[in-house]
């Protein structure tokens, strides 16, 4: 283990953990939050002495393996979470460092699960924390790091493969850092389209400002008490189609700049489609009883379809009022997530059609004992480590579950809340169903249940394997 | 695919069918049920001449391919169940063919759901069918007709094989008509002393005859309305103890008997005994506090752990009262089940145990990506296509249990109902929790879900594969 290239790499992240203050910290000085500046402005000074202390000394070997990517990836995560907690604790807006860690990394996972009952009171310096985390995390802080810092001699492929969705990275041109320039290049651009559609509705700069990177990050911190609810027909429609774009992989959107549309609409792209227009097709026809027409159904069908598969978990309607098949295909929802490569969440949709197809593969097998038919996607084999590593992540998936269900049960919270409290913080969505319904908060679990859900926060948005890696004593052998 | 060969057996199917409804026909003449006897003659009589029909013109071919073992034993346990519904159906006690069919499922299946409200008013004629399908259905009814009927030259592994629970099914002995018989009179043996325990409590032979044979199926079917809440201390710890018994492999047994004490304390054994302490443990320490005293908390935790584990599903107290902890532990053992070979339902403690290796193997190939353990089980590694079987079995697993819980939340009814009610079904347990708790019954699903819940037991207690290659086409290619 290259301890010194990760202690390197910990202080990069700690620098530019300082440097992501600074958007909070402007937002304190243009509305007088002196108070709240003061503590950003702390926070900062900390992460910056931390941050040279770590990378004093350069590491003669500079080479990484894949061991190194994943343990410097959590890292990464858990110290950005832990220095980006400071600020709400430090000011005394949450009080708790557990509560104010539990809304940091609900913030850098893209979950968006608010142990706040009443986000209004919060200073707008911490509010734009709050979504900036959220956009921060929805591409990958380490992406971004690599966007701009020469890292190694071209071992980063690790670290990217690592802090990336889905179960095959690939790179969308030879050299790591361009990918990463790309990919943060298109994210910004959609962004600020997001950002200008916003400001023709009835949102306010800050408003716009801060939903357009909740929803790039597919987050869904809000700034209003009541999520979207109460904002115009123009805007929850502008942020549903954006919710759809965020949550498809950001590879298309390059194959459609480069006019290469087949490439784009891939397999994945299609069966994304697909799902998606199944889901508000069902919900749809399931709610339009509630609604006066046929129209309203559709957009409330399509807005939730889109803020539960893109894993933001923004509200407009509460659904935990809708019928039962609804609520069922929206749980459903919750654990497919977004495609691969996107900002989403879930297992991701790449990850059940490789499932599914070496499920009814194995059928044949049964069959025809003596033939053995590989997994294809897009015309071509999936590798078998792939298909491996894929049943793999099912298995302590469901495995991180049970345990992190079993745990909370210990707070005697009713099966609806600690099931999808789970589902919720393992997806990366926010809210669940009953206590933890679109209407409600997680701040009544108890300090044990929260580090739960934290873990499972962190475990969902890496992917289970780099936060498993940790846990293996064969990691740390030198 | 060998018709001819399935149509044989078949035929064979439907004369034990006949055979077996003896029970039942001899309950109704001691009890004097003319009206209930005179419906299993004619059911016999209706067997006996479709049995001849079907096994008219002996098949030139008797060779039997795992394609033709997956098919024989799914359609004759369809075979078993429609035939088996006559009696109920006919007879005007469940007037509605579909329920009689559910009910009948149930039995075979060892599931012990119910749709009858109170079973009491019941016959006892009926009564003691339904107890019969849950002996059979327990050890597998092809394995049984294997016993006494030579099916074909040797290669009746494969229907052995697709009847019988669990990841990887050894002979105990060279010949599989010997493996069967030995299988049985372990069965018949541990059923008969269990009986003869039974009668020295406050049960009537009657009772106690019902219970043994549901019992030793882990069905679960009672003749009381409250299960087995009203009988005594005595009885109650008689079953639990039964239940763990029958949710043992058989082979074991048989080692046991033959002195090889090491080889029947095998791995799964091992683990299954530490999840019942753990769980009697953790559920006690819970519900202490409802109870008098220490003693009466063990043994309803005992008793709760044991009929869901064994997925037997009698209930004693309705345990969707207890704290959510409690409640939650329950569950997820509805999901667990028995050890393989054993008659109880469920993933199976070795499938699981396969699964968790296997998950634990690959967080070290991550780190030493160029060394590759092998899933070690008993210190012997398990062969490469039953761990590959075991995933897509996890896969197809989760895939019914989603597309069942979607099917049938159609009917409106609340999540905890319709979740449990699949994981019961799909388990074969019995009860669930909410509508379907151990208080309630099926009774009020509507026509389609009852479908799907039919379908969802006969998968489960065939373990997927066998009704899976059903709908495969290859399948039915000559």
């Amino acid at each position: 283990m290259n301890y010194r290239m990760i202690k390197n790499v910990l202080g990069w992240i700690l620098w530019f953990e300082a440097i992501f203050m600074l958007a909070p910290s402007v937002t304190a000085v243009v509305y007088g939050e002196w108070h709240e500046l003061l503590f950003f402005l702390a926070t900062m000074v900390i992460c910056a002495l931390l941050g040279l202390l770590c990378r004093l000394g350069k590491p003669r070997d500079t080479v990484l393996y894949a061991r190194e990517g994943f343990v410097i990836v959590s890292l990464s995560w858990i110290v950005l979470s832990l220095f980006g907690a400071l600020p709400f604790f430090l000011s005394g807006w949450i009080p708790n460092y557990i509560d104010a860690l539990f809304e940091t990394v609900s913030g850098f996972t893209t979950t968006g699960a608010s142990i706040l009952p009443a986000v209004e009171d919060l200073p707008r310096s911490l509010l734009m924390w709050r979504s900036f985390t959220n956009w921060l995390g929805g591409m990958g802080v380490l992406v971004f790091v690599m966007a701009f810092v020469p890292l190694s001699g071209g071992q980063n492929l690790h670290i990217m493969r690592a802090e990336s969705t889905g179960p095959d990275v690939g790179k969308l041109v030879p050299r790591i850092k361009t990918t990463a320039l790309i990919l943060y290049s298109i994210y910004l651009g959609l962004t600020f389209i997001l950002f200008v559609l916003l400001l023709f509705g009835d949102m306010t700069a800050f408003e716009a400002l801060n939903t357009a990177l909740a929803s790039a990050g597919t987050g869904g911190f809000g700034v209003c008490n009541d999520s979207l609810a109460s904002f115009s027909t123009y805007t929850q429609i502008v942020v549903t189609v954006f919710l759809f774009l965020f949550s498809i992989n950001f590879a298309c959107f390059y194959m459609i700049l480069l006019g290469r549309l087949r490439e784009a609409f891939n397999s994945e792209l299609r069966a994304f489609l697909l799902v998606v227009l199944a889901s508000v097709a069902v919900i749809a026809l399931n709610i339009h009883s509630i609604y006066q027409n046929v129209g309203d159904a559709v957009r409330h069908a399509a807005f939730s379809v889109a803020t539960v598969i893109s894993t933001a978990g923004f509200a407009t309607e509460n659904f935990d009022l809708w019928p039962e098949l609804s609520r069922t295909v929206l749980v459903l929802l919750m654990f497919v997530g977004a495609c691969a490569g996107s900002t989403g969440g879930g297992i991701k949709i790449s990850r059940i059609q490789i499932l599914i197809r070496g499920a009814f593969n194995s059928i044949g097998d049964l069959i025809h004992p003596r033939r053995v038919k590989k997994v294809m996607l897009d015309k071509r084999p999936v590798d078998r480590t792939v298909v491996q590593a894929t049943n793999v992540y099912m298995v302590w998936y469901l495995l991180i579950f049970v345990a992190s269900v079993i745990l909370i049960s210990f707070d005697d919270h009713d099966l609806v809340t600690n099931f999808t409290a789970v589902v919720s913080s393992l997806n990366n969505i926010g809210p669940g169903l009953g206590k933890v319904g679109p209407a409600g908060n997680f701040a009544f679990f108890s300090i044990p249940s929260k580090l739960v859900l934290i873990f499972d926060m962190l475990a969902g948005r890496l992917e289970l394997f780099p936060v498993l890696v940790l846990f293996a004593p064969s990691t740390w052998k030198r």
